[in-house]
């Protein structure tokens, strides 16, 4: 039986590349994209449609949590809210969406018990993250406990999150040995046609590539 | 300060009992009501909107999870499977909707985080219950340890399962005696104007008003 692997994709360097050593691992790909109303939902979606072509995933589900503008509480969502580019700070940042991988992980819960998917892959990082609490390791085992008790008896279901301990000069070289097409990816917070260069996300990415010692193929604006 | 509960209300007998008895403990209330394209959508979402009014709540979120029917897997979705009427079985029914209650506590964990309330209300039943893997107990304190790890630290979050472990007998008495809108409620898995008193919810409900030796004032089909 070919084993089933739902992957939370969503369109970014970590989550592409997660999803690219599933299938480097034999693993049969279901692929699941969340849109909650972000800034940049619709440049996330675009990124998310050309990978799994690339990747020739075909059982694709695209879920829209629009209930996410009655939480906001985030920059990522609130457009009062500026995301931050001054540079990376300790601590919880303004860019943090309440409970967001516990919200992506229940619904992917539901859909694997549905498919028959023995595992879920996240491409949570904990090391080199932006210091978002939904994305520790503790947080995940707890919730791959919490899945299986509240899911029938004979659904047995993994998180599993590859890159957690990586930092992201390590997820670039690990991208880059499966050919993971991170040419395809987004990871700006900001909404616009190039990548800003100076939010969080686009600072850890850009580091993350230096370290490596390679070249990020998107275009940047700075 | 006043103590905030946030309470998952669907409009049926549990949630609005254990709604009732948060009031009663002297909490402000925000009530959280579910639409996931289930058969009786529209007659839950009337009953919310009037128990809401009764019990005078005014902090209400009412969201839309549209996307449950591509899990589907359950009568009270998909049309195709035909809602139980023979009668109470063992094991888990064709009604179970795969980790409904896993994805409702994880939409209330980020609407308490953001709203800073300090207990989420779940009317969930074990023993008295339809076999659901996502109303046992243990799921539930699994579920609250998730929510604590995957939010910020500063956020404390219990989940309050008033009724876990009372039948429903034990639960009309309950409700009788804080004054809980029962006539106002909706139990039933059809979508009929009358509840059908035939379907495994309707008669668990009515065997605990039996028990309770009194009347079920909503009216009935059969």
């Amino acid at each position: 039986m070919v084993k089933k692997s739902l992957c939370v994709l969503s369109g970014g360097l970590d989550s592409t590349t997660a999803t690219a050593m599933s299938i480097n691992d034999g693993y049969d790909i279901i692929a699941l994209h969340f849109s909650y109303n972000q800034l940049t939902q619709q440049r996330e979606s675009e990124a998310f449609d050309n990978i799994v072509e690339y990747l020739k995933i075909e059982n694709v589900y695209k879920i829209d949590l629009g209930f996410f503008n009655l939480i906001g509480s985030t920059a990522l969502i609130d457009k009062s809210i500026k995301v931050p580019t001054g540079g990376l700070t300790d601590g919880v940042p303004a860019t943090y969406v309440p409970f967001r991988n516990g919200i992506f992980l229940s619904i992917a819960a539901a859909i694997a018990e549905k498919e028959g998917a023995s595992k879920i892959v996240l491409g949570a990082v904990e090391e080199d993250s932006s210091g978002y609490p939904d994305c520790r390791s503790n947080f995940i085992s707890s919730m791959q406990q919490s899945i299986n008790l509240g899911t029938k008896d004979s659904t047995k279901i993994t998180l599993h999150t590859p890159l957690i301990d990586l930092n992201k000069a390590q997820i670039v070289q690990q991208a880059l040995q499966i050919d993971a097409p991170l040419h395809l990816t987004w990871s700006c917070y900001q909404n616009s046609s190039t990548a800003c260069g100076v939010c969080d996300s686009c600072r850890l990415r850009l580091r993350g590539f230096e370290i490596a010692g390679v070249k990020d193929l998107i275009p940047y604006s700075k």
